[in-house]
């Protein structure tokens, strides 16, 4: 039976200020990836979304980001690697005190926006995340896109690595995402979205933007739960993939 | 054989800014406080300070605090219980990270600055800080002001605590400190702070400010690194020690 | 005839954080207080508000408070009066250049929650306050709680200051607000809000919450952005002052 | 009678962390370019400093740069230009208020560390900063790097424009500096640095790394206060400027 995990950005409030419809959200995925506090995220809101997530039976993963509440993680940041490998240390073992405060036990790493898409293409900015993540626990998954550079380095480590795929997104031939300032980067169909997502599931193939099918592994779905339009979105690709008998399980259940 | 442990406040600088001579006063202590990023500190620093203190044989302990980096942590701040134990989770559980990644474990934590002095005499704030320390690892030391609120609040809590001294501070009689805003808050005679130190930990006992003698007990005696004075301070007090046949150990150790 | 002012504090979104419903208050008020930068606010979302306010025909204040983003400002915090009196004049600096770049005048000044509640009773905080905004330009008014320190430091410093009240709030015999602790802090019922604005205006008097009439000035009317309930209550408030032949306009009109 | 200005990078220092030597770097220069928060300083720092400048009969210009303590604004951050166009407006109008509350002028903005380093070869980025500073005011000098983009920028916008040269660094022959990746980037030798200052100034001309000689325009010169020796440079520097009849100056006076 083929399996696959749902995973969402959770617990991205900060203070006063509420993001994000994580209750709701919590109800169709298997995995969230919880902020830490550089991008997004309190210790009051970790807390809580650690305690949410859990009352929802879906596991924990961390969400660091660059230091850069302002621009909320999404804009590129010129890092040294001892600062990539100190700054995931830090944010991992933070989440990790409150998951490990809730008799759970956390389960992955995914770092968040520029941050993520960065080390997707850079392979040492890459390494010296995964050498932050094995240092704090080496039995971490490393949740990464499929075919990237964080992937490659988790691997090249000995760290366990988990793929992500896109329901909205196209793919180039080469298995990285268009550019969002091409034309057709964004699968807005959603008919569409969910056939390609279950085909990446059960065939390991999706139809790259120049029309040839290539090679992919799906161990995690990337959905948002930013508004009704997401949820409902949620809703439909969790409906879908039962009718097809695939089993949505935590990333870990999947790569297991 | 009496014993005592020695501790200072460490990993203080942050970026850029250099604070305080944590290579030399490594040498002299036997615990060292590790700032955790909200008052000072930062990932870079943590991760280096907890090497250094590894290096020179030294127990490492959380030294969490007010998120007023700008203030370093030394302005009250109103902060209610779930944000104080949200807050020290927080810090710890990033601290932690850095300190179990080097194969040591956390012996202690210690608040910093108005988080220390608040606590000391709020009980409900002490409270809320214990139950983050118990939360992170109930095995953790709490380090307080020798009869003060948080001291008391630990062991309500049947946490550990270990009780800290000023050898620079005058007490009142009910065992608080003298505040720095009456005369004669500071012991500044170097030879008289000493011999208040060694009847500290020999007698447990210390002459208040009133010319009473009041029971005390030192298991930890709080130095300075912060200038060449201070660093000659802790020499002396180390050798005085000796002299004395007062073992110099981790406060793990004294209050074991 | 007589005037009134109605202002809300605007401005108050950060980086991807939205907060408040500006661009439908500045609809209904007259002045609009903007946030700095120091707890809410960034440059981008002051460069917006102060556009949209000058488009809607609304003057600006600056709204500076502490530097707490975490807890936007409403935790009390203790600071110098060197600190209180450095962090108005930049927060108001800042603000400033935004007005001007875009040919307004800034009119005044409100500082923020606990900045606001505690220079409402602690002069020595206030006159701080005052030094700053005096120090960037003497010309600009001080909007603080009628009858508190504020309004007289900013008086006995020859600043022109005007009188806030609040539609929603009880008031004691001495014209301080009924603590939000106390049973019948709020005035929940929107007709007596009303009618107790009215006669503040139109009177100079209020129930205080023992049932005695007190003196009061009302130059300017706090009112709130945040929903639909806060903004149809402006409507109201708006409303009510038109029937009764009362003037809204900008508080400097108010006070001239 | 030829005219140079010295410039240097002063008020780095933040809350408790002490950065530079201020008041000496005082004594031997014409301009400062005082931080304004995001990278470095605060409230208090800039306010004291500027007093500092006062006192020598010291120009103050603003040095913003990006909102990036952690990494003293010397890490590449890619924002967007309404970001450096408001980021560049807030922290100008905030250090006017301090220079204005003095009875100062604001003379010139000078960004910071990478903020600068990427105006230089960045148009666009360059274009939204000289936006930012007219919009503050259009009689502010900005200083950039003589031949970059920012001087282009201001220029193309009416701005006045002071081309910076630094002493101890290598120009490639189109004029940008030799990246400090390269061999031969830094001019270690002090005599030699002096010559090539003056040569600048009263010849505008330079030899490049390749050997060929190049225009340059130097109005101001970069120095340090970071230590002893970079404090003796200094005053090497100015010595030779007075012994070679060069005046030196405010960097209003050489570009009027």
């Amino acid at each position: 039976m083929k399996k696959v995990d749902l995973n969402s950005d959770l617990g991205e409030s900060f203070g006063r200020y509420s993001l994000g419809m994580d209750e709701q959200v919590l109800s169709y995925i298997s995995s969230a990836n919880v902020a830490c506090g550089f991008h997004a995220s309190d210790p009051i809101v970790m807390e809580k979304t650690v305690a949410m997530a859990k009352a929802a039976g879906v596991r924990v993963g961390a969400h660091p980001g660059f230091p850069d509440l302002l621009g909320f993680g999404r804009r590129n940041m010129v890092i040294s690697p001892a600062e990539a490998r100190a700054y995931t240390i830090y944010q991992v073992g933070a989440l990790k005190a409150f998951v490990e405060a809730q008799g759970m036990k956390l389960q992955h790493v995914k770092p968040h926006g520029a941050f993520y898409n960065m080390a997707a293409v850079d392979y040492e900015l890459a390494k010296a995340i995964c050498e932050g993540i094995k240092a704090v626990d080496p039995d971490l998954i490393v949740m990464a896109l499929y075919g990237g550079q964080l992937e490659k380095a988790a691997l090249d480590m000995g760290l366990k690595a988990a793929a992500e795929v896109f329901a909205d997104r196209a793919y180039e031939e080469d298995g990285t995402l268009v550019s969002r300032k091409k034309p057709g980067a964004m699968v807005t169909d959603e008919e569409l979205a969910i056939s390609r997502v279950l085909r990446m599931v059960q065939e390991g193939k999706v139809t790259a933007i120049t029309g040839k099918d290539i090679a992919i592994r799906a161990d995690s779905v990337c959905v948002h739960g930013d508004g009704e339009k997401a949820l409902a979105f949620c809703g439909r690709i969790r409906k879908a993939l039962a009718e097809a008998g695939i089993k949505l399980c935590s990333v870990e259940e999947v790569i297991a």
